[in-house]
Order: C-alpha cells, then sequence, then structure tokens
C-alpha cells in the first residue's frame, strides 16, 4: 500500500521538510520538499542561548509544515534537529515550545547519529563501498569512514560554514591572516582524528551537503557541463584547489557574480571550500564524489527499510532502475522477455563485440526502462525515456553510465546513433557501444513487437559475412521475424556484417 | 475504471492499431500505437480484386494485433476497414478469412462514415468550430465541411496519393503534361461539389492524414521552428503554393534529400501536396490548419463520449488542460486555490495589466496543470512541467497559447523570466505577458505554500507606488504572507511597482 512520510530537518540556517510516497521495499518517490531560512542559531552567543526571535520564526515554520503534512494526509512524521537544538543551553524548553504549540515531538540527533542518518543517504544513493564521507553544516560537520558498506568511524566537529566564516573569515575579502588563522583552526581540529588519515589504498572522499552541492555547481558551470545533476559528480583535489584558492580572493560581491553560485550562499562558501580541501589533503583522497542524499534521505530509508539492519538496499543499481520503471508503470513481461533476448543476443554475439560484464549490466538496465517514455508520450517515447532518466536520476550510477542507459533507450526503436548532446559524459569508445548495444536491444524489442511473448528463444549462427538468427516460437511470429529483420539496419551498419532473422 | 480499447484501421497501404487507455468522460491516454505496412490496395487491377499476397500479409498483421490486445488485457476492440475493402470485389471472401484466421470483425466504412470519424478526430482535438477538411489516405479523400461544430456535407473522393501518383504523375520527375493532366484531373473532380466552394466568410481548410502531417514537417524544418509539434500548425496559401511548385520540380532521390521527408512518402509526397493546394484554391481558403488526429481518434471519441450524440468534449480546451492533469495525477483543492488566488490577482489588477479574457484563461489553464513536472522530478518540476506540456500535448490550443502556458508553468516558483528558446513561437508582447501573468500565478502558489488553503481571500488596494494586498486568513497563515512577500521581485520587476502582502 502506497504511505506518505513527511520528513523534518531543523538546521542552524534551515528548516526543511520532505514528503515521500513509497510501499516499503518496493519504491518512492519524493512529491514536495520545502524549505525555510529560519536562522535558529543566529545571535546564539557565547552561552548558547536561542534567541526568541529565531525561536518564533521555526515554531511558526514548523506549524506550516504540519499543516502541510495533514492537508496532505501525511500522517507519518518524522521531525529532527541537529547541532543548533543539540547545543542550546534552553533546549528542553524550546521543545516543549515545540510540542505545545505544532504538536511535534523534535528528535535531538546526536553528532554520531547525525553522521550516521548521512552515512544512511549516501551508501543508498551512491556506488561506492568505501571511502571517507563529510557532510557540512552551518554548526558541524559530520565525518565519517565507510568500510565495506558499513560506518567504521564517526564524529561531528564544530566546523560549521556559518561559525567559521563569523568567527574566523570575517573580513569582506578574507586577509592572509584570516586564511592562515584558519588554515591552523582546521589543522588543529582534524589532527585529533587518527582514523581519518590517508589509508592503505586511496578511498575517495563523498560531500555531502549545501556547499559541496554548490561547489559541484560552480565547476559544472566553469566546465560546461551537459547534464543539470550534481549527485555523483566527481572532482579531482586540483580542481578543488582551484577553487579554493580562487574563492580566497574575492570579495562577496565578486563571488555573487559567478555563474552557479546560489547568492544563500555567497557568504559562506569560502570558508566551506577551504573545509573541504582541508578535509581532502588530511585523508589523502584525490576526488571528491558528490552526495546529493544525506540526513533525511537517510531517516527516510530507515523508514522505507525498516526492519533491516543496517537499512541498506542490497543492490543501489538495481533498485534505482527497477524503481523508475515502478514509478511509471511498466509492463513486467514484456520488459522481462525483450531483457531475456537482448542479453541472449550479448552473449551468443560475445566474439563480435568483445563486451564484458560492465556493458551487460548496462544493456540490462535500458532493457527495463526502455518504455517509460510513455509516461509522456507514445510518439517519441525513445525520446523521452531519455529525457526522464537524466532528469529522475538512476543512483548508484556514474554520469557517464547513466548518460549511457538513457542513450541506449534514446535508440531502442529507430534512426542513427547520436550522442543527443551527452558527448562531454561520454568517454573514448561509448558511443560505439551505444551503436552496438542499441542495435541487439532494437533487435529484441521488434521480436517482442506484439508484446506478447512469441518468441520464445532465439539461437545466433555466426557465418562469414552474416549472422543468421533462429527463431523458436510459440505460435505466429511471422509479423515478429519480418519486423526484426526490417530492423537489422543499425546491426549492420555498426557490426559490419548483415543479420537475417528467421 | 480505467479501460483499454484497441482501436485497428485497415487502408490502402497500411494497417495501423492504437491502443488507448481511458475513464469514459473523465480521462485518456494512448499508450502504443502499431503500425505495419501491408500495402493491402497493390496490385489491384481494373477488377478490384484484392490479391493473395496482400491479403495473407493483411491477416498476419491483424493475428499480431489480436495477439498484442489478448496480451494487454484489452477486451474492446474496433476494427475497421476503408477504400481498399470496401472497393474489394472480393471483399465478402476476405472479410470471412479475416473473421476465420483473427477473430475480428472487420467493419467496413462507406465514405461517409470515413469522413465522420475523421471530423470528430478533428473537432475534439483542435478549436475550430467552422471549416473545410479533408482526410488524405492512399486510395481516396474524404472532404467535408464543418459549421457551428456540426457536419454539414461530407463526400469522400477516389484521389488517393497512391492513386493519384500511379495513374497520372508517373514519371520519375514529373512531366509538364502529367501536371497538366493531374491539375485537369483534380479540376474536374472538383468542380461536381457545389458546396466545397468559398462561403460568406473566409474559412480555414483543415487537413488530416500522413501527407500533410509531412508537409507540415518539412515546412518545419525548413522554418527551424522550435516545437516538434505538427498538431495546429498553420500554413499560408502562399507556402503551400511554395512547397507544390518546389516539389514538383524534383526527382524522387532529390524528395529523399529533403530534410524531414519519411522516406515511405517519397514516392507520393508530390501529388499529395499538389492536391492539398488544389482543394485550397477551390474551397478559398488562405490558411491550412494540420490536424494530427483522424479516423481512429474519432472512433476513439464515439467509445469515449459514448451516448452523447453527437460525441462531442464540450470545451476542447478546458477538457485537454484537465485531461493533462489528470493523466499526471493533481492535487484538486490545491490548484482549485491557486486557480481562486491568481484570477482574484489578475481580476482586482486589472488596470495595471490591461490584459482580457484571453490572457485570464491562459492564466487559468497554467494554474491548472502548473505542478504536473513533479511526475519527471520534484526538483526543477517548473522545467518538466513546460516539457511535459510541450510534449504531452493541450489540444485545441494553438502552439502559440501551449507555449504561453507552457512559460507560465515554467515561471511559477523562481527565476527571471525566459522564452525557453520558444520565441519562434510568440508574438509581440508575449514574453511581456508571461512576465505579468507569471508574478501573479508565482504570488497566488506561495499564499498556497503550505497547499491547506490557509488563505481564504485577498483583497488588492491600489495605491501610488505599491500594490497593498490583504489576505484573509482561516487560521495562521504568516508564513504564506512571508514566503510570498519573498516572492515579488518579479512583480515589481515587471508591473514597476511594490507590491506589500500583509
Amino acid at each position: 500500500m502506497t504511505q506518505h512520510v513527511g520528513i523534518i530537518d531543523l538546521g542552524s540556517n534551515t528548516a526543511r521538510m520532505i514528503v515521500v510516497q513509497y510501499q516499503p521495499y518496493y519504491s518512492f518517490k519524493l512529491v514536495e520538499e520545502v524549505k525555510e531560512n529560519v536562522r535558529l542559531a543566529h545571535n546564539v552567543g557565547a552561552d548558547n542561548q536561542l534567541q526568541a526571535e529565531p525561536m518564533a520564526m521555526a515554531i511558526e515554520t514548523l506549524r506550516m509544515f504540519s499543516n502541510f503534512c495533514r492537508a496532505l494526509g501525511v500522517n507519518e512524521v518524522v521531525a529532527v534537529a541537529t547541532s543548533a537544538v543539540r547545543d542550546a543551553a534552553n533546549q528542553a524548553s524550546f521543545l516543549a515550545q515545540v510540542k505545545e504549540e505544532t504538536g511535534l515531538d523534535l528528535r535531538v540527533l546526536s553528532g554520531d547519529e547525525e553522521a550516521y542518518y548521512s552515512y544512511l543517504g549516501v551508501i543508498n544513493t551512491l556506488g561506492v563501498s568505501n571511502g571517507f564521507m563529510f557532510d557540512i553544516g552551518g554548526g558541524s560537520v559530520e565525518l565519517a569512514l565507510v568500510r565495506g558498506r558499513g560506518l567504521a568511524h564517526t564524529t561531528s566537529l564544530p566546523l560549521g560554514t556559518v561559525r567559521l566564516t563569523e568567527q574566523i573569515l570575517r573580513s569582506e575579502t578574507p586577509s592572509k591572516a584570516e586564511l592562515k588563522a584558519l588554515d591552523r583552526h582546521l589543522d588543529e581540529a582534524l589532527a585529533e582524528l587518527d582514523w581519518f588519515r590517508p589509508q592503505g589504498s586511496k578511498l575517495p572522499l563523498i560531500g555531502v551537503g549545501g556547499t559541496v552541492r554548490n561547489l559541484a555547481k560552480l565547476e559544472q558551470r566553469a566546465q560546461r557541463y551537459p547534464l543539470d545533476i550534481v549527485h555523483g559528480y566527481t572532482m579531482s583535489l586540483q580542481r578543488v584547489d582551484e577553487w579554493a584558492t580562487r574563492l580566497s580572493k574575492l570579495n562577496r560581491n565578486e563571488r555573487e557574480q559567478l555563474d552557479g553560485l546560489n547568492n544563500d550562499r555567497a557568504d559562506v562558501i569560502t570558508a566551506g571550500v577551504l573545509l573541504i580541501r582541508a578535509l581532502m589533503q588530511r585523508c589523502g583522497a584525490d576526488s571528491l564524489w558528490i552526495c546529493g542524499h544525506g540526513l533525511r534521505d537517510g531517516i527516510f530509508y530507515e523508514q522505507f527499510l525498516r526492519g533491516s539492519q543496517p537499512p541498506l538496499l542490497g543492490d543501489v543499481r538495481q533498485f534505482s532502475v527497477e524503481n523508475l520503471a515502478r514509478i511509471y508503470g511498466y509492463n513486467v513481461v514484456h520488459v522481462a522477455k525483450v531483457r531475456e533476448l537482448s542479453l541472449a543476443l550479448f552473449d551468443q554475439l560475445q566474439s563480435l563485440h568483445g563486451y564484458g560484464a560492465w556493458e551487460r549490466e548496462l544493456l540490462e538496465a535500458a532493457t527495463v526502462v526502455h518504455d517509460i517514455g510513455v509516461a509522456v508520450n507514445f510518439y517519441d517515447h525513445h525520446k523521452h525515456g531519455l529525457y526522464l532518466i537524466l532528469n529522475s536520476m538512476l543512483n548508484g550510477y556514474t554520469h557517464r553510465e547513466m548518460a549511457m542507459v538513457a542513450l541506449l533507450t534514446r535508440h531502442h526503436r529507430k534512426g542513427g546513433v547520436t550522442d543527443a548532446g551527452l558527448g562531454g559524459v561520454l568517454a573514448e569508445g561509448d558511443l560505439e557501444r551505444v551503436g552496438k548495444l542499441s542495435a541487439l536491444l532494437r533487435i529484441a524489442e521488434y521480436l517482442e513487437r506484439s508484446k506478447s511473448q512469441v518468441v520464445q528463444s532465439i539461437v545466433c549462427k555466426i557465418e562469414k559475412n552474416q549472422v543468421r538468427v533462429k527463431v523458436q516460437a510459440v505460435g505466429d511470429a511471422s509479423i515478429e521475424i519480418w519486423d526484426a529483420n526490417r530492423k537489422t539496419n543499425l546491426f549492420r551498419k555498426v557490426y559490419g556484417v548483415e543479420m537475417l532473422i528467421e
């Protein structure tokens, strides 16, 4: 049964709520997000007292979230608070007031819990098993080390971007002395963590939070990157270092002019990027993975995979492909047959294409989602499929892989091979891969033309100048065979041999 | 309850089937289309005998369609045949064979019935009440005159493109003599119709069928038209005349090189466009409307609006907007409130924008579909909404109007005004309209931020340098008011005055 859960996260700067529609273990879709800049930690002094005005604003916002859930029929609400409330001297009275005025039981997360939920958000959405990770907020940064998809270490440090900016980088353009002081401050804070050091093998650093997302956006704009997706994007240490150096020299006004910078972040981006650089250097990572999912997603996965301990998807890639197909509704038996026939062609023609497990998995993924574009319009549904894949996301895949799955979908029916503007994400040989794999997918699709599983199996025979495909049918498959034979042009073009289906 | 109907249409050249998912009178969506080139009329001689091979091919295809329906659980199938079967001397034995081998009861349409269903397809999908219309097939052309959405006259003439090409335009490049003979032939055939003449007021000519769709595609490519939609596109007599002249001078190979020409049509496009020109000249139309829907759609509307006589949608525009919202699922009460608040702003600020009923209706349409992009992804759903509108179609709207509704949706949340590449479809002042209308929509959307209808009503007071909006709320609307006030930038920019919401 479809359920809705509302997940509220009250941070130092921002209050956010997401609403996710889901069927446990089966599929889900984010259907709402609301965000308000409540600045709860504003003017908190050395005595750690939340101030009256921000508290009132936070409570108004939580009441609005609560109305929102009621109006949408969301009966399951999880509300958490992070460092601002965690550190507040007047925490108890604030929580009581929240409860009284909004009915919400605000759960205050410890630093370790915060890191844990970020970790769940990361490991359920990226295809990474080992790495360091961070989640930068306004007040604190959570750090962790992930080993074999498990959480090996976590800690929370008071190095949030607002805090670093207000305490250290106070000038319009950071002064040399301030930059030095920040470096020293970060060095000292990180020096205490004996596990946040280079490990036996190189590990990537995975970054969560608005700062790292905005850094990725700056880089993508500068590179004229063809996708408008930051989740799963990667940056080298060198590029992070270049941005850190560049940002250090700009004043607020100059930062606001940067293409891709979110104005809300203009005052804290410099401290944030300097922190990211320091983290990369400290743990010896030479690549930064941007993760678009964190705390709230982690809390969601705990609901979604209730009962699993830890709540981790068995296979992020497979789940995300199936989730996409489930969201748009798909013909399970048709997909199963197209998958079977595509993989049979792939396996039996291995000596012609020479591809391995990686390409096979991409082809398989494309068979699952090949028809989702019908949700937009039956006509040109191959093109709409590409749009949906690139805009709904396939978690666990790199951008390059996602582009390949999208392009296979794009070519499953007709036309010559195009990169659809995605050339900048592909690597050498990928367009040839797209051609060779979609030639197979297209034959399989037309052998399943009537969507009634008339073709039971196929046997390919590779001859001198042609491939003969012998069809074993249940009943009359003459139209399927006729149609599939009309769709062999692409095969001929990319493999350089004829295909005869009989 | 959701039903599926399969509609099969066996023509002279092609057999097609569409499958439509629908709830009577409420909503529908085309979910499948299959097309096979069976060339049933191939080699039919003077004795009008369908030949054995094409008949066998047609029967195989119908069996495949039948399997298709069975596999998809489509239990309602309507199968019709047009001129090839209608004119066949061996019609009865063919129908018996179809019945025996596929189980399908093929209904042979008369020329008038064929014209009637085309008319239903046209009038239920275009915002036109009066006009001449044609539907060009391979064997025949159906003509009609529509008056006040009713069918005033119909006829069927043996002027299909395959017939004209085989009988008259037989050379690779049509000779002068052939062109003259064709003109004479068309003149004579049309001269007999006393109603297919200029009427009191100028009427447009509406064209249905692959030939006119392909003509539109040729023109769009030549004009670098920004939309990939032919339904609802219009062409002047002058442009049709220019294409007729140009095509007359090309041989088959040269025609195949034309950007946008479907290769299947390369042999018959010239006769088709010459026929269209002759029809326009004969009935005195100076504009040609391309309709992407015809016979099969007409049969569908008879099912969809069962019981209505004639089966016509009351309001094509309103239905298509609601259908789109229903397909993607929408929050009815939220939409109702955003519509109410948007229209209240529009009406109360009429003296500031000076717009009338036309703009008001576009704004209203946008309120209904403003959130459909969430079906793709909540993030950037305003952009996905634009994509869905332009690719799912809003029947009854001109391309310009559709682009405006898409752009209002595109701007309902944030950002400055852009034409999103649609400048070529807009007219003078439209981008200003988009700015002024979306400024209102955006305020309304944020006053409905919590989607819980907290804002009951608004009263606008136009002062010297500002507009004050007094909010009447049910309960606490402080966050809504706060958020809406943060969204007044666009209003200030496009109206040149401040807005204060309180």
